[in-house]
Parts: structure tokens; sequence; C-alpha cells
């Protein structure tokens, strides 16, 4: 099959890798519809992340399954399904807690060994507890389709960065980061409630999107200035929940300036030189929480999933270009260069 | 009247300074019956914080009302009360949320201006917010009495730890810290239920008490050591609330070392060096939070002070030394050179 593979910083590109098959009962194989590349995959890009040549990448993928091992009973060929970022056994203590991340036979799309999101099809383990099904009919509505691809990350983590600020109704909530994550923290924070949401950020079609997802503030200042600007929306005291979603050391100080004594941050920004800007000696003075991390999707799907369903929230404007998967390189580049906030893979 | 002064470092001893008189209508004049050296005193003893020849110091004091603003109405002269760390005015949006570390109007003890704990008598701002009454008959009990100053800091602030750490009824928790605050930290997670207490230490007199306090293990290894101990108690997954009650590199470092993904670390150890300690990686990683910071003692004295009366718990005991105010200097020597644990001073 085709696939997208690492060959060195700044080259991925499609080749022929070998076909997905069942090596275990719980497996399945799931031939994919929609894969997207994400923030993450743009380390790897960039040569920031340690990978191998020839190791596949993607995490975020829906599509059909295609074949299925002896032990799984969840799910019939034919089925259409989304897969969070990371496979998870579904029994172990953590998964029982809902921390799928850190399932002790867990593991990520693209890892060693392992199929990536971003090809014609993946080798799913414990396809029962990792897939979830979505309804038929989804398949044939794209803006629908593109809408549920994002439960495999964006959409989760952007809810786990709220559910880490502390969101609830009538929260004041800031948002550091612009990038899809960001605005899915935008559309999360709105879905839970919160009565002012105030985005940073400069690039005019992301603002205009953070304000169609529900933020009622635009900050374009950033460092020092930002601070100052949401401070003087919040009578000088700040966002009870905050929310960094980039991992830099500037959006991590932005996020402790910006938060209000006793509030939380919710942070899911890989960290990238984030903890240099994680002030400890106002965190303890403010009492300010940090709380957050790799996002366990798997667990927010089933919350997700029906207000997708139903309109309630939509995320698909987070994708503003679609590419062929043999046009992956491409999308690469845009991601790279901002020109495009989130490139959709279609198969 | 007499009270002690800070002269530079490794010089803090008693003084006349004036007698506190009513400022403001909301004031109290409180005669000082108990008092005590806390663990950040000794920071500024050793001249590691900034603080100004003359200051007065001691933050912890429980004493009787002597005199009263016309505008307090909680109170009466002869009344016995304790102080919280902090003063707060109990009307701003800090304190409504519990939060009186962050008052708009509040300060601390032996802050420039104000009387410190460590003296005769002490003038309390927004007395009605700020005190706390304790039953008469206290006086008459010194064993009592002395549990009852805990509820100024140490137990409070343990409490807050346990509380930022989640500890909750079954949870296994982990203390890094043998100090009186860490031990009360101990104290208060048996309080909400703990099942299992680790705590980190080995001064043996410090230890038995943490047994005594509710301890169910005892790890006395240090740094990677004590990791791998404490994972060993835990089936290698560590602890999910963990309390860090002393605020170095090596406190905060370990207290990330023995954190159960998915769980907490509660910290209250004044950052001395700790955010050096703080691994973002692994917390992000493994979706450890964060939580704690500057105790509201204030806040969790209703909570303390009846299972204080009724037994349920003793703080008494982490007072291993007990001095009058002339020979303070005396008790800051022997906690500098760590022969007392914590340090009563009597008036």
């Amino acid at each position: 099959m085709r696939a997208a593979v690492f060959r060195a910083s700044h080259d991925i590109g499609v080749e022929e890798v070998p076909n997905p098959v069942i090596r275990r009962p719980g497996d399945a194989v799931v031939r994919v519809l929609m894969a997207c590349i994400c923030g993450t995959d743009l380390w790897a890009y960039r040569g920031m992340t340690d990978r191998r040549p020839g190791q596949r990448i993607g995490h975020e993928f829906l599509g059909v399954v295609e074949e299925l091992g002896t032990d799984v009973t969840g799910f019939a060929v034919g089925d259409l399904v989304v897969a969070p970022f990371v496979w998870s056994d579904g029994v172990c203590g953590y998964c029982a807690e809902g921390l799928t991340t850190s399932c002790e036979h867990g593991g990520f799309w693209g890892q060693e060994g392992s199929d990536g999101g971003q090809g014609e099809a993946v080798r799913v383990p414990y396809a029962d507890s990792t897939l979830v099904a979505l309804p038929s009919e989804a398949a044939s509505d794209q803006r629908l389709l593109t809408a549920l691809l994002t439960l495999s990350d964006v959409l989760g983590t952007g809810h786990h960065a709220a559910i880490g600020a502390g969101v609830r109704p009538g929260s004041t909530v800031a948002v550091v980061g612009d990038g899809a994550v960001g605005l899915c923290g935008v559309l999360a924070a709105k879905r839970l409630g919160a009565e002012r949401i105030i985005a940073l950020g400069r690039h005019p079609a992301r603002t205009e999107l953070a304000r169609t997802f529900g933020a009622t503030d635009v900050v374009p200042e950033r460092g020092e200035a930002a601070v100052k600007a949401v401070r003087e929306l919040t009578r000088g005291q700040g966002a009870s929940a905050v929310i960094e979603a980039v991992g830099t050391e500037r959006a991590m100080r932005t996020a402790v300036g910006i938060a209000r004594a006793g509030g939380s941050i919710g942070y899911v920004g890989v960290p990238h030189g984030s903890a240099a800007g994680l002030d400890l000696d106002v965190l303890f003075d403010r009492n300010i929480a940090l709380r957050g991390g790799i996002a366990p999707v798997r667990r927010y799907i089933p919350e997700l999933l029906p207000a997708v369903l139903d309109g309630t929230i939509d995320p698909s404007p987070v994708f503003d270009l679609s590419v062929g998967l043999e046009e992956v390189s491409a999308g690469y580049r845009a991601m790279d260069e901002r020109t495009a906030l989130k490139v959709l893979v279609t198969l």
C-alpha cells in the first residue's frame, strides 16, 4: 500500500510499504478515508524529534473496518470508525481510570513497527477498546466526516486543555495558541459553558475562526503586552482558566502571566522549552495549578461525538487545506510555512 | 513591648519595640500566648530572603484579645484566638472564594510596618475576618493550645498540600519532606482517608512521628534510590497523591519521579530552586498535575479546628523544643542546625 514515510528533516513523502495484516486476535485493519497533519508531526518534519528514516507518520485517521481479528466483537467489516491517536487495551488500571495515554499496552500510530495514520490502511491493536464506531451515514457527508476526524486528536486535546484549565459554566478563559488545538480549546471551552473566552492571536483568519468558535475577545499583542491586555480585560486579575496550546517558553510565560490567582493552566502544547516559561514563584504565590499533558482523547470521544453529530460544535473549519495522500509533502510544507492551519489528507 | 527582630543573617534577637495600638476601626490587638518558628523563618535567618534590619518576624501565633477597634463585632476583649499567617479582609473576590492569601488588602505578619508573631502583642488588621475564636477552656490546656497553634500555619499548610495532591479516601500518598509541614501533610492525608501513606525521611525521630501521624511506610533513601523504593512499594507506578513540602530542586525531582501517571503533586514548599526539579516532559507524558502554593490556611481553620478539639488529629508533637521569647535566638539556632523539628515560643 501507499503511506507517508519520514525520510529526513523536511522530507516526508509517500512510498510503497507492506500491507497491514492481522497479527493478533484483537487487531483490526482499517482502510483510511481521511487523515490529517498535526502540529506535532511538524516537530518530526523539522527534525526536532527522534525519528528514523523509513518510519511512518500521522496519528489521526478515520476509515472503514476492512478485516478483523478473531477476538474482536464490537465491530464488523464495513463499519465506519475513528481512531484516537493512541491505542489502548481498555482493561489496565490506567484505561479503567480513563488515562488511555498511559495504557500499559498502549502505543502511538507511527511509532516504529506500527502503521501511521497517513497511509491507505492501518493495523489497529486492541481494536475493541481503541476504535469508536461512527454512524455509517456520515461517510457520505464530507463536512461531517471532516468534523469527526478531529475526534482523533485536536478536538479531544482542546477539550483536555479546557478540563485542565478548570473551565466551567461562567468561566473566564484565555487561550494561548491560535493553532488547531488552541481553536479547539476555544470550542471546548464554549461547549463547557465559558462566559468569556479571550483568544490570543494576530493571524486574521485564525482569530476570525476563534470568534466563530466562541471567542468573545481577541488579543493580538504578544509577551508582556499580551499579559497587560488580558489583565485590562479582566479587572487586573487575569483569567481563571488558561489554555496553553503551544509548548514554547514564550507561550507558557504568557499563560502564567495571564492566569488569575487560584486559577489553572490547562496545558497541552508538547513541551518544547515551555518549562523555562513556568515561573514557579508566581504559580506558588498565586496558587495557580498546572494540569494537562498528552490528552487521553479516547476517553473523551463518547462525550464529544454526540456534540459533533448533533451540530452543537463543528470543528471542521480547522481544516483549511485538503490534499490527496500523494501530495502529503505539500501539506507538510504548507503547515511548516504557516500558510495552512491544518491539512486534511483524503484518500 | 518585647519582640523578635531580624538584625542580620544568623542574628535574630529580642528587642524593645513600640506597643501595638489600634490604627483602624477593624483592628484588634492580641496579646500573644504562644508563637513558633517556621521553616520559612529560617530562610530569613539564613539571609536568603529580602529582609531589612529591624524588621519583625514570626507569623504564627495565638493569644488573647486585648483591645478592639470600634468596627469589630465578632470578638470581645479576653477572647482566645488564633491567627492565620496572613490577614485578609474577608470581603474581596479572592476571600469570597477562600483564597485568603490573595486578598486584595491582605498582608503578612512581620512584613515592614506590621508586628510579627514572635512578640508580646500583635496589631491584627481586619480582625473579624482574620482571627478565629478558640474555646476559652483551651487556654488552660498546654497540649491542646500547642495543637491549636498549628492552625496558624503548618497544619493548614499540610492540609493544603494534601488537597493539592488530590488525597481522598483510599488514596496512596507519598510525602517528600520530613519537616513539620511534611508531617502535618501525613496527618492531613490520614484525616482525608488515605489508605497508604509513604513518608520519605531518614531522621528516626521524624519518621517515628510520621508513623504516629499515620504513615504506613517509611522510605529512608534519597534521590533516584527513593524513587526506586517508592515505585517498588506501588507496583512500579508511583503514588497518585504526592506532597512536596520542601521547595528544593531535589525534593521536587523526587516528587515528580514518584508520582503516578494521572496523579497530582501538592506542593507547599516555598520554591527555593524547586522549579529546576520540575521535569515538564515527565509531567506532560504522565498527565501529572501540579497544584498548591501558599496555603490559604484561614479558609481551612473552620474545618480543621473541630478535628483538633475533638482529638481526631493531634499535631502538637511537631513541637519538640520550647523556648521563652527572650531565648528565641536559641530556637532559631536549633532549627537551623536541625536539632529541633519545630520550636514553640511561649510568653
